[in-house]
């Protein structure tokens, strides 16, 4: 019979011939680095049988998903090694992440990281035996009666929410058998380097109401030599990574009894964010923003007004309960319908368009305790939001504005050339966790890509992660470890002005409806220090460093003189420190540079007999010699004046 | 039989003498003025009986006591008016109140304010009538069916609180009977003049879950001149009124359905804070205290080692319900064991203390309802909050060091001849209301009290008046209407300490706890903005306005010189204002005249052609004339610098 190839030949096997033997058929090399293939497009095992006139195609190391099923199937060589060591255990889920795999399981008793090493022996062990990998399919009754057979309750209750009639299939290596979807590697011994990774806690689907189950982390790479480059990247990334080294250098820390989410800001942390939220402020009203403060809460009336009472209820924290109180009261998520009340403070006209407004503005969201991580993920933070008002004619330009403004910010801080845009669509396929019909969702998104297309954006596109009420620009950025989030977003709404009769007289005197574009330009202060924070290595420049100078005194009778120059720096607005301990320089310099503060100024006897200058050491240059103490401050004023990023 | 009189002479008088024959036998003059009496410091009624040996004053118009009691028969005028007119209302309490009078009253069908004519008009003939009002008392049992049988309700309840063994007094005038301690004025034809003034909701007993009554309000003066003059003095405050004047100008609004005590602040307000945000963070800076930014909601754990959950959770916004949650957060309503948390993220040594903490905090305070008041009395609000710790042998310096800081602050807004001074002390009746030992209190308060003494700070004392963790000096000040709030407070704690385990080592190389100093300085500054608005009639000094001068085009040539000068002013710090409106010059300067901006620059073709000049005219002192652009932005400039209050 024939099958086709990618390369849009077509090869004669024999009947019943199987991935593999089409594989061997192209070469020998092919057969031997393959790993698994595709049927007309389907991921399929190597002994998955092939048809007359199938697309065939084998996938290597060098396809994603190469990579993507030798790490599954190191899934499950952990998922047995932990059974064979625990005999007890219950497994859950074991899928691939980036950047390698994970397996949630239920222990009786919990391990510890020391508890790895132990399992990593008992894999290789099951990689040394090379077991063949055959799947098996079963019907639901059967699944689940296997499922029950071998005490896996969570495998029992995945099967049960597939339907009735789905034929379930299994892989069995050795005397350890998994459900699971497939496909994998033919046999354990393809596996040629990994590591376990990490240890946490993970809840049973994601839901706090849930068990608590353990999640092992690993990765896997075709050569030891990608692991060994992979793992070190790692190591350098933890150097960077905020949430140890903002805390080491004293930025912010955690409090069990405050809760998870809720970071304490300490001096660093809050002066950088003082001094962002002013540029920000600053710049914006430059660029004719009209600056608010609206209250934190309201009641529920006002969300089931805005929609976010029905659309976004599980990610708020409400304060009472409507079937007993009076009034209920929620913390605002998003600070839109607030802000549109300043807009609603008056009539506006045509001519009043477009209305551009920010706000420094706290907002909370109830996200689960599981998901929280140092300053980037929280459920309290301050955004530099804003909402602009605008008449169709105006929506291109305006949009514009908003991702100009952006786009300084980014340069500003230097984070301009680590994002990525992501075009983020509505899902059809779920229209209740939306407002506004299919033609008018089509309509703005098609208005959207347009503009994007304008004014050059290079975006992906993601469905399913508009707001409810209209797509969005999310700009994309990643940690150090590779997770990406969204640091800013611009959206584009035609629902909310309906919901709250916003309108407008139009030249024609009828009262429309104005686009509403929400956006922030420096996104959230807490997150944007956290990815300043790693992009630095804590060694964050001048403008934006909590301390610029720290100023140290060599001996006390230095101290008077010290003090004189961190006022001065203070009247001209810089942020000096003040380090007059008994230590010696040496050391007091030493710990300005673990410190990472830009500048050191060295006060001694020297100085003091000057009268007027400073000793200057950079962090990075080492020593700049005598200056005048006007001279080191207008040096500094200049950087900072210049937005210089070292 | 011989009475005593005020002045040390006595008196002789006839057995079973009433304090009226007292008078009369002083002089015929006295008894006509004569309002009241007291016998042995009590007051009484003019027809109580004296008995041997008795101190007997005779209570005027002029004394103090004297016009309570005249506004508190006006009360009772007001019920007796109320239930001739509406039969069926049922009356709760009338008491007298600072410059006038309420009674609290259910009506069957809400009343409006345009039913208050009619009740004056039924109150001017009951004083005309000039009925006698004359007392009787009854015991408890006896006092309950009169009530009953007046279908009172509300006085049963009252009756009912009394102790079993109470004798009740009444008072009767005409047919009217009111449940009353006294005195009154011998008759209803002594009142000269009154005035019911407003009409507002009020729950029974203050509790939103009672029923909401009707409140009048009214007041009374000896003479129609006094009451004319303190009714056209209510006029003139309300021109000042934050309430009016502030949402008039611009400052900020409501919405209903948001919900109350919680204002939106439009562009001024919100300009006028963070002008004075910044100022408060600059200044305490130089002052040596360290910024933090901490979290506005913990878990229930934490305010339980802090004490607010079983001291202060009627005050706060509680998330959840710990019978069924796993985690219950709360907002804070202060900040202080959130800012200890910097305290305690590193050992500390006596060589670090004084420690000064301070935030641009927000807070939350679950008041009831019926409370709100524009923005001084609200549910939400931002605080230039702040705590020290330090040595006891620090605490008068730091102490002084708070009040030095609070009063800049009161002198650079100008409020420093509006305030005075209270000495809040603990109530040692009502234990369970703080924490800490009645030794603990007392030391602290005579420490507290010397501090104060060694200031120098003139106050008056409060019982009861302490926070549950130590005493306060509360700076006090009276909004437009008289009525008096809380400004500043700075407090002493001798109590969290311990409960954060908040320790130094000391020299000695023992572990101690440092007093802690709550403090603000600018106060709460939607609550300082509100007073500065009443003060200023909302013409705000030029340092602080919202906007310092209005840029107004004569004709469309000037635009761009007038954006020109627009952005020159923001780059130079300065908040202008652009008004390009296609209206008549005159027009403009009158609207910018109302909105009281300091300077108006008028830019026509003159301007336009010397192209550097710009036409000054100033909200107070009128045309300045022409001035060169540099020119006017540095006399702004230093105006800014010297806090210049006009």
């Amino acid at each position: 019979m024939k099958v086709y190839l990618p390369n849009e030949t077509s090869l004669e096997v024999s009947e019943n011939s199987l991935v593999k033997d089409v594989a061997l058929a192209i070469s020998e090399g092919l057969f031997r680095n393959a790993v698994a293939g595709k049927i007309n497009g389907e991921l399929c095992d190597l002994s998955a049988t092939v048809k007359e006139g199938d697309l065939v195609q084998i996938i290597t190391m060098k396809d994603n998903e190469g990579l993507e099923i030798y790490r599954h199937t190191c899934s499950h060589v952990l998922a047995q090694a932990v059974k064979s060591i625990y005999p007890t255990c219950k497994l859950a889920i074991g899928p691939v992440v980036e950047n390698g795999f994970y397996y949630d399981i239920e222990f009786k008793t919990p391990i510890a990281q020391e508890d790895l090493q132990k399992i990593e022996v008992e894999m290789q062990k099951i990689i040394k035996s090379d077991l063949p990998i055959e799947r098996f399919e079963l019907d639901r009754d059967k699944a689940i009666a296997l499922c029950k057979r071998f005490k896996e309750p969570y495998k029992v209750q995945l099967i049960e929410d597939l339907p009735e009639d789905s034929i379930i299939s299994f892989y069995k290596q050795g005397a350890f058998t998994d459900l699971c979807r497939g496909p994998h590697l033919p046999s354990t011994g393809k596996i040629k380097a990994f590591k376990l990774t990490s240890l946490t806690g993970a809840y049973w689907r994601g839901n706090s109401k849930n068990k608590m189950l353990t999640r092992i982390y690993g990765t896997a790479f075709e050569k030891k030599s990608q692991l060994d480059e992979y793992l070190l990247a790692i190591e350098q990334a933890k150097l960077r990574d905020h949430n140890k080294l903002g805390r080491e250098l004293g930025y912010f820390t955690t409090v069990d009894t405050i809760g998870q989410g809720l970071p304490v800001l300490l001096e660093k942390g809050t002066k950088t964010i003082q001094v962002l939220q002013r540029f920000v402020e600053d710049y914006e009203q430059k660029k004719g923003y009209i600056l608010t403060k609206t209250p934190l809460m309201a009641k529920s009336d006002f969300y089931k007004i805005s929609g976010h009472w029905d659309h976004y209820r599980d990610g708020m924290f409400v304060m009472g309960d409507e079937k007993k109180d009076k009034e209920v009261f929620a913390l605002r998520p998003m600070t839109c319908p607030f802000q549109f009340q300043v807009y609603l403070n008056k009539p506006r006209s045509y001519r009043d368009l477009p209305m551009r407004f920010n706000e420094t503005s706290t907002l909370f969201r109830n996200e689960e305790s599981g998901e929280m991580h140092g300053l980037i993920r929280v459920r309290q933070f301050t955004i530099s939001e804003g909402h602009l008002a605008c008449r169709p004619d105006q929506l291109e330009q305006e949009f514009k504005g908003c991702v100009d403004v952006m786009l300084y910010m980014m340069k500003a801080i230097g984070l301009d050339k680590e994002i990525t845009y992501r075009f983020s669509k509505w899902d059809k396929n779920n229209k209740e966790k939306y407002i506004g019909s299919e033609e008018e969702w089509e309509r703005v998104q098609d208005t959207m890509r347009n503009i994007l297309d304008d004014i050059g954006i290079n975006y992906t596109e993601a469905d399913g992660e508009a707001a409810f009420y209209g797509p969005k620009l999310d700009v994309q950025i990643k940690n150090v470890f590779g997770k990406e989030d969204t640091l800013v977003t611009i959206q584009i709404d035609f629902q909310l002005a309906k919901r709250f009769e916003m309108v407008y007289t139009d030249s024609d005197g009828e009262k429309k409806y104005p686009y509403v574009i929400h956006r922030t330009s420096l996104g959230c202060y807490e997150r944007t220090l956290a990815l300043l924070i790693e992009k630095y290595a804590g060694a964050l420049p001048t403008w934006i460093a909590p301390f610029q100078a720290s100023i140290l005194s060599v001996n006390d009778r230095c101290e008077d003189y010290c003090r004189g120059i961190w006022e001065k720096m203070l009247e001209e607005g810089l942020r000096p420190n003040l380090d007059l301990r008994a230590e010696k320089i040496g050391k007091k310099i030493r710990d300005a540079q673990l410190d990472k503060v830009p500048y050191m100024l060295i006060i001694g006897d020297k100085e003091l007999e000057n009268g007027n200058t400073v000793g200057v050491r950079h962090r990075k240059l080492g020593d700049l010699g005598q200056m005048t103490i006007d001279e080191f401050i207008a040096m500094v004023k200049k950087e900072v004046k210049e937005l210089k990023l070292d």
